[in-house]
């Protein structure tokens, strides 16, 4: 076992196994003398691993044969342009859902390409929700709509999918939830996300897109930008990220031997709830978020005295446990418990702030 | 030492401590108890590795105070878009000088955004020199001159740099000479290239701009394409590739225990010699560039007998030289000897050359 629980909300802890299989295979990988970091895309042994990486991430996401899966560049922030660049197709509007900051990043940067409706907001509640969908002001003619899957920021998690109204394809940044749960990927046009928490490293972004909604890019996009280049190239238009395509795919494979996403999505209920059951018993610390919209992986709480948190934190620091600060937006502290965070490290953290409360309660 | 030589063009041999500190730091950096990909970028350890490499990067290639540094992703393929959007300033046209495949790519990109002027092409003799400055037709009002430094696949290299023509200001792409040779920033405007050659790992691009020719890009463009929200933001608009820049700050690091980039251009002239030497005492093998203009990182080769390349490359294998097919836009071989090819693996190669050729000579 490691010696720290590492609760950063991203780039985040990744498996033991997989760090330790990539420190083994630094420097000869499968015995062909390269590191992976050294191999030619176009060679047979990075063109296999390439390959893989993707039959194994179709093969546990269950992802139709009409979607292409592209690994990309740029993160979930280039793909905001992105989407309308290439989403739009000649229509004028998008609607969006506004749950929090990165719904309002995808806000900002779709608004330079194409009016943006905001369908629903939780702003009003300091985004501690996800709208009920009766709530929602759809435009039956926007090009997509689009939402934010978990909000790591709020640590606010969409735990239904929105209907589909008339031919608005869906489109979800998953960021924090990829391979967390079981998604229907066809109730989605266009599923994306960054790697760097529930997958792999930082520099990888992976864009599942349904075939209809690629080729619809504006003349004048640049090359990089157009799915159409990136998916009849199959993601290799230019060099790849191929480190970290290759430790992706170790983690593809890591999740394989767990049981497949299902089994991940158990381990991680049991994980959320261990914390959240404590947070309901104390008024000591506080969760702001309703129950049904409250994020799996990433879980936000104040102390009832803010002048505590720097006790608290350097507490958590010397029994191991790092990163627990919360983003400057929201205060406090906050808990990412991705797929790689051992229920050990929570059921540690859970300890520790009980017997924080005792202490100072 | 390793047990083979990887002769490949990119992603490209990197070197052995590299490689093996990066296998031990792999699960506990410096005692963090975190590998690098673990660590939020956000966060002291992290923060101080980018600072670090950017620092290294500076002192190696004495850029002057007035140019930002930018760590970006999506490789020299997307600069290609972003030099036009980003350069343009309101211009309407921009020269290139064509020599090869990386300028063709480089130009149809810019069409996409501006008027382009060949100022110069080598097209008419098969792209295998460079032409001379005082053949060149510029424009005086052009928004930026780029040329490629080193051309990797016809293996032909800028030894000279442009002079600039009233306040044009040169761009060049040094994807394959990065960190190779000394160069004079303050000659150019903009100097760019993908790591995945001389510096470390696919997914990190290296943008070294002027300040004043920072925060010209138009309205609508995409905010991760704007060198001024990079700039602002110290690189860190959102998640950059945090463990490919690690990487390079361990090449960085590397380089400056060699002696820095002058030693560094004498091992690669000393490595380019042997083998260009070679080349020019037989008929056997032959190399199509002019001599003052041939690369010292990429040396095309053909056999005179190209029924015989087979044999060679099968040979080259059970030798444990890797990577050595040309590139199939001109056939034959190609060995690239990038700063991490140690001399014993172009010794290798020449031997093995020179056997080859009284075999079947």
């Amino acid at each position: 076992m490691r010696k720290v629980f590492n609760f950063s909300a991203g780039p985040a802890v990744l498996p033991e196994e997989v760090l330790r299989q990539a420190a083994d295979e630094m420097l000869d990988w499968h015995g062909s003398g390269q590191s992976v970091m050294e191999m030619s895309h176009r060679g047979k042994e990075y063109m296999s691993i390439h390959a893989q990486a993707e039959a194994d991430m179709r093969e546990l996401m269950g992802i139709p044969s009409n979607y292409k899966v592209l690994f990309l560049q740029g993160g979930a922030t280039l793909q905001f342009a992105q989407i309308p660049i290439n989403l739009l197709r000649g229509k004028t509007s998008a609607d969006y859902v506004n749950t929090g900051e990165w719904s309002k990043k995808a806000i900002k940067e779709a608004k330079l390409f194409c009016k943006v409706n905001i369908a629903a907001s939780s702003e009003d509640r300091s985004f501690t929700y996800v709208p009920a969908q009766g709530d929602w002001k759809r435009d039956p003619d926007a090009a997509y709509l689009h939402f934010c899957s978990n909000e790591t920021i709020g640590g606010v998690e969409f735990n239904w999918v929105p209907d589909t109204v008339g031919d608005v394809p869906l489109v979800a940044d998953v960021s924090s939830t990829f391979l967390s749960r079981p998604v229907d990927v066809a109730r989605y046009g266009l599923i994306y996300g960054g790697a760097q928490k529930n997958i792999g490293p930082a520099g990888l972004t992976i864009v599942i897109v349904r075939e209809d909604l690629i080729g619809h890019a504006p003349a004048g996009t640049p090359t990089m930008l157009d799915y159409k280049a990136q998916a009849d190239n199959d993601s290799m238009l230019n060099t790849p990220p191929t480190y970290a395509v290759y430790v992706a795919g170790l983690v593809f494979q890591w999740i394989k031997r767990q049981g497949g996403v299902a089994a991940i999505e158990k381990r991680n209920l049991e994980k959320a709830q261990l914390l959240y059951d404590y947070l309901d018993t104390t008024e000591f610390y506080r969760n702001p978020v309703t129950r049904a919209d409250r994020s799996r992986m990433n879980v936000p709480f104040t102390l009832k005295d803010s002048a505590l948190d720097d006790a608290f934190l350097k507490g958590a620091q010397q029994r191991s446990m790092l990163q627990l600060k919360g983003h400057r937006s929201v205060g406090g502290m906050r808990a990412s418990i991705y797929n790689a965070m051992p229920i050990e490290g929570v059921r540690a953290l859970v300890d520790y702030m009980r017997e924080f409360e005792k202490q100072h309660g």
